[in-house]
């Protein structure tokens, strides 16, 4: 239980840098810098909570709310020495993503939908929050572009379903398919590797 | 039944083919190609839905998945292909716009809406779809730009209002409205037309 | 009763002015600036709404939809003499964002949120639509940029939350907050304040 929380609150931290780096990019305010930072780390949580019609977490808990004001504050006196924890930081994204995919996994099933729609569901609260953020600061959101992220994700949400039809443990399954989860992400990351490219040289051109 | 059933597919396949191509165009790995097909198909009647705090179709009836899933693939394939069916393609948009807006009317009126909202519902249903893939892929929505689209759809549900005032049948009344959208747009396209403009030539230098 | 609602259609007409100004900047087609005014008039009420899971407003009391309408098609008639009314507009603004901040506070306390949540719901309010007028106008948002906007509206909001521990009516509560909003907006413009930068003069080269 503790060690659930603890890791959600480090995939919270992580997606909060994200959206604090991402927002320093753009030269936001400190008000804009604030908002992103928000985004990037409830924004797919909110987004599925919206379309499975529950409530939203972190408005009835402010556990997320103070983790996130906290981290911007400190995310923007120390930018400059996030180069020494960037691997910290990636780490802690990975786990994050792989939290926040057997979450979403979980509530959809709670609220009895199909597995495909779980897997989404699961993937929607990884990934989305990184969606907006980008989408926020009028970029193309990088995970459409160029890297394995929701493919990870979706991986280990399908695995999931699959070991349900084990005789294993929910607990046994949600790691198993948190492990796929980051170590499909930490290998993509780790040999450079993309989803196969649909484009012919032509086109690229 | 069955009719509008297979135009109700039709018409997501037209949409879903409208956000691979929107997506491939801005060369979008192949998992951002799946996304924007989805939001492209999906969009307007998850929008909706949430408005009017319904349950969310797609998510509770999964042949909008597989038939979207299914699009995508065959249109990144057979993208080079695709201009020798482009008439089909517009008439499938065409006839999609038509059914969403009248889905989303009915939907309207039967959640007690006034005629207003629901021709807002309409609209929203057949128009916002394109909207959510034009801002995922950060491009002013190409609907608020140059197109008369929107303005078909309020057409048509204006006049679905109009005749339940008379003693026509409701399948007589949404086969009217249905066609007014639908003769409409293809009029539009045809003779090239757009909404008046409101800019001078000073503003427009 | 009558003067707070004289006051929330000066709110709306000020901020569906704003929208209407963004999407003329644009050239956007008529449909796309009566959808930009909309947007920017209920779309900080809508977000609220969705996120506290309660009925979306304007979908059930048409005087904002025909107000909103009759601001639009003045607006672009009009657009020309403008500068003349720039002050009056300003003022409606901020007097819109005051009133908007209190009505999202006060829903979220109707709606049984912490405090910290109702200062987010009522800054979400104020300044929600003139994010997603910016975001479908393909802008980063201008509050996360450049301006004390929402600031005010937080130190307003966080007002009203100190002065529920006096013994002071809520009448009293509600005039001082929105003051406090209004007072702050004001004085940044006079002044032409911002919040304080973050940046080195390095890093804004």
């Amino acid at each position: 239980m503790n060690l659930i929380l603890l890791i959600d609150i480090l995939g919270t931290v992580a997606f909060a840098i994200s959206g604090v780096l991402t927002a320093i990019n753009k030269r936001l305010d400190p008000f804009g810098i604030l908002i992103i930072a928000f985004v990037a780390a409830i924004g797919g949580g909110t987004l599925r909570d919206i379309l499975i019609d529950a409530p939203i977490a972190w408005m009835r808990d402010l556990t997320y709310v103070y983790v996130i004001f906290g981290t911007t504050i400190l995310t923007v006196i120390f930018r400059k020495r996030l180069n020494y924890i960037r691997r910290s930081l990636f780490l802690f994204d990975t786990i994050g993503i792989a939290l926040y995919t057997i979450v979403g996994v979980e509530k959809g099933i709670a609220a009895g939908f199909s597995p495909i729609i779980c897997i989404s569901l699961g993937t929607i609260t990884a990934c989305f929050g990184g969606v907006i953020r980008d989408i926020l600061c009028n970029e193309i959101p990088i995970i459409f572009r160029k890297e394995i992220y929701a493919t990870a994700c979706i991986l280990g949400a399908s695995a999931y379903f699959l070991l349900l039809q084990t005789p294993l443990s929910t607990d046994i399954i949600v790691i198993i398919s948190g492990s796929i989860v980051m170590t499909v992400r930490l290998l993509a990351v780790y040999f450079n590797l993309s989803l196969p490219t649909i484009y012919t040289k032509e086109e690229l051109e």
